[in-house]
């Protein structure tokens, strides 16, 4: 494995009247004996490089960037071990809800910490990507969603940089991780083209920049990379998903979903993908839902209702539930469904609970004292467990397979780390087969991002995933239209299609 | 030939629902028409790509850095005519003393006028090279003569630009050639040890940096390659006189002299290269002698004394003159010894002339009313020549050759423009050869850079004269010490040394 950035240590020969290399090249010279042949230095090191060789008797610690041809990206007084001798490289989930990074430890390939998440500020100026993209045709507005997404993985490095006891400086290297607008938004490219036809990217391929001139305070000349998308649809986090699952090298045909703000499909398998969209997220994401949240400290994650229909649940961070994160509220229409306390229509049945109370927005179940799910919040949740449904059940048909065919079944996305794949299936959101075939990838963007820092092929990886993808256009026609009205019921208008949902 | 930077007009096909290639890789794949593979593109100039294909129907102009891998550095809304579609570079010759930049047209290869020179403003600093390294020992220092140096480029670059017609904005790279030390000045790379045992630059080769990178105020991304040097005495300037003099190209055996501050001293073929440096310029380049001045408007640049023991002189700009450069003060010693107004110890004979005066420093002659050549001028002057003919004695002697081997004898430097070489000769400067053999160069610094400009060869070539030329310490011994005070005469002690010298 090639990690993005490496560290050096070289016990250099002192400089005589026998050896008068110059400083530079005795370094380029000591890094061609680790077979390194780095070109041209940044002049920010070449600068570095004369009191770097004679603080510590011309022992020094060199890092390299791998990313393309080897550079050398800074130079310190070496110490071959400790702190110093370590690379940590920033892995970022630029989402558009939240921004989650994790620091790795590019020696060990293991994180320094728990990951590290934040609500995207770009939130503030424009809920959804649409009212984003909208802003930037004001003077300015561009760059001030630019500013806000880099100033917040700034921040978020800077807590993880603390935790780990470096400062965000000796970060080396960082890869970002993000849906098309997002990528655009975080490198100040323009975004306009991306929703009006012909939906045209600025571009598809980012390449690696330097951590300088993209604006992020790690250590300046540090390579970042910004993973490649497919389109204005298929973004680096879905193709970080697609190389986590390991879908793209396998036989078999394997089917991921992708659920962030927007839901994303792909099918395939080691010799054909395929890909497609649709808005699905938000009413998981705690956007939509009145007591919706991310999954965070206070989500309630898990939720079951019992005998006397009462819930009994799981919170994250194990304090006081505030709202329910995507898999709690799945969890909640299924355990409604199940128990008879709402109909296939999602509608609650009178006078079945004293748990179900009427509330200014109408009837809802009381989850806790300040939790409440109701009618509206099952009636959006439908809508998005039927958009997904439907929108699996055209790919698949478009292809020509069926759900049998399917060997492996990823969910990605934050929320998928917490899903109940049996719970998606019986309110009719996941299609109904074996169990076993489900598969939760978790934060796959950051996942992806992690496997980029640490292997170089892993970026050729997703470039071979990139170039391999067909993206469908959904066709929001008569026919999807009927198949979306039909998987408006619990779990489907026609129950055939889930035989096991409730054998349990 | 390859010029550094080239401007390339891309008609390309609009987007559309038939082909929606990014913005970028569409403008890529226009330039690997043009048989370009241009790898990965700076964020600045992706950020400019969408609105420059949507200002003017999809057709713009590339501006693609050849200095390595082609790289795009700009990107505008095309024409394939005027100001726009042609590429500019600067050529810096950053002179201790002075700093001259020429700006060229890459297409037609001309410059766009005559070169522009100011006084280097680190002179106010510290006058001569080693009060200024010594000034980077204070804290900020080394940084204030870097701005000092880069701030003079950017205003020389100004006003050349304003003069072409254009902003220095739109000038895509430059070639900076300069003595070792003010390399290291110019990209803020710590000289400390050039100047002490055991003699050791920061770096031989910089190779190719960004203009914002090292602080020029040209196109942000544009290339801005530093001429290599050869340790801490042969630098830039001399190889670009090497390369501008061809002597390395030669069978027959060349020197090339090159006269800036210091003096260095080229001998060899296109199989092997001798160098050494010696202080001589100093009274050459107006610093030391009292009337001297850099060669510029109101500087006599030829004199000659007539019958009646006046002058008669030629001044640069045709405007009163106000002192004498250094081919003048050549000429001035020479004539002075020639019409027997001094002596062989350079002292004026007693009253010969009127011209020669009672000055507060002594005995002078009067060139005009406020111009006067005294007897410590005429002192320091011959300590220059003398140090001159004693370094090249001592060189070809260390070779094993004799001034009859030489074939070619180039002079450089600014001076080395308006020299006259039988009357370098005739003061014991310059070997008694046949006239026929001096060539006078010029600013082959300077012309070094332009060549470098245009192609990207030159640079390679100055590359291969660095890695052919052998450094000599010119022995400070007593046998060089007994050489130079048997020079210190005019035209020399062993007056059969210079049988030629007053033949006509």
């Amino acid at each position: 494995m090639t990690p993005l950035v490496k560290k050096y240590f070289l016990k250099l020969s002192q400089a005589s009247d026998d050896d008068k290399t110059p400083d530079l090249e005795r370094v380029l010279a000591g890094l061609r004996r680790e077979g390194l042949d780095a070109g041209s230095v940044p002049v920010s090191v070449i600068r570095k490089i004369s009191s770097a060789l004679r603080d510590n008797n011309f022992e020094v610690t060199a890092t390299v960037s791998l990313s393309e041809e080897p550079e050398l990206i800074d130079i310190e007084p070496g110490s071959s071990a400790g702190r110093r001798s370590t690379a940590f490289g920033l892995a970022v989930d630029l989402g558009t809800t939240n921004i989650v990074c994790s620091l790795i430890d590019l020696d060990t390939g293991s994180p320094t910490g728990m990951p590290v998440s934040d609500t995207n500020p770009q939130s503030v100026i424009g809920e959804d990507i649409l009212a984003r993209i909208h802003h930037c045709l004001k003077t300015g507005g561009l760059e001030e969603l630019r500013l806000a997404a880099v100033g917040c993985v700034n921040a978020v490095a800077e807590r993880l940089a603390a935790s780990a006891g470096i400062s965000a400086g000796d970060i080396s290297c960082a890869c970002i991780s993000g849906n098309t607008t997002m990528a655009h938004f975080f490198l100040g490219l323009d975004p306009y083209n991306i929703c009006r036809a012909p939906y045209v990217p600025a571009a598809n391929r980012f390449g690696s920049f330097k951590a300088k001139d993209v604006g992020l305070n790690i250590r300046p000349e540090a390579p970042v990379v910004v993973l490649p998308n497919v389109g204005s649809y298929v973004g680096g986090d879905v193709l970080a998903g697609i190389l986590v699952s390991g879908m793209a090298d396998r036989e078999g045909i394997s089917i991921l979903v992708d659920v962030g703000t927007n839901a994303e499909i792909i099918v395939g398998n080691r010799d054909w993908l395929v890909a497609c969209a649709g808005a699905a997220g938000p009413a998981l994401e705690g956007g939509v839902v009145s007591s919706g949240m991310r999954a965070a400290p206070g989500a309630i994650d898990r939720i079951t209702i019992g005998d006397k229909h009462d819930p009994s649940f799981s919170v994250i961070g194990d304090v006081t539930p505030v709202g329910m994160c995507g898999s709690a509220l799945i969890d909640l229409l299924s355990e409604l469904f199940r128990t008879g306390l709402i109909d296939g229509r999602g509608k609650f049945v009178p006078g079945r609970t004293e748990r179900v109370v009427e509330t200014e927005s109408g009837p809802a179940y009381r989850v806790a004292d300040n939790i409440f799910f109701t009618e509206r919040d099952i009636e959006n949740l439908v809508r998005t467990k039927a958009a997904m449904y439907t929108a699996l059940t055209v790919i698949i048909s478009e292809i020509g397979i069926t759900f049998n065919d399917i060997e492996s079944f990823f969910v990605a996305g934050t929320f998928g780390e917490y899903i109940a794949a049996d719970k998606a299936v019986s309110i009719g959101m996941l299609p109904d087969i074996p169990i076993e075939k489900f598969r939760l990838l978790g934060n796959s963007s950051l996942k992806g991002a992690v496997m980029a820092l640490l292997d170089i092929k892993a970026i050729e990886q997703i470039e071979k995933i990139a170039s391999m993808i067909t993206y469908r256009e959904l066709n929001a026609s008569a026919e999807f239209m009927s198949l979306y009205r039909a998987a408006m019921f619990l779990p489907h208008t026609d129950a055939s299609l889930f035989p096991n949902a409730y054998k349990s």
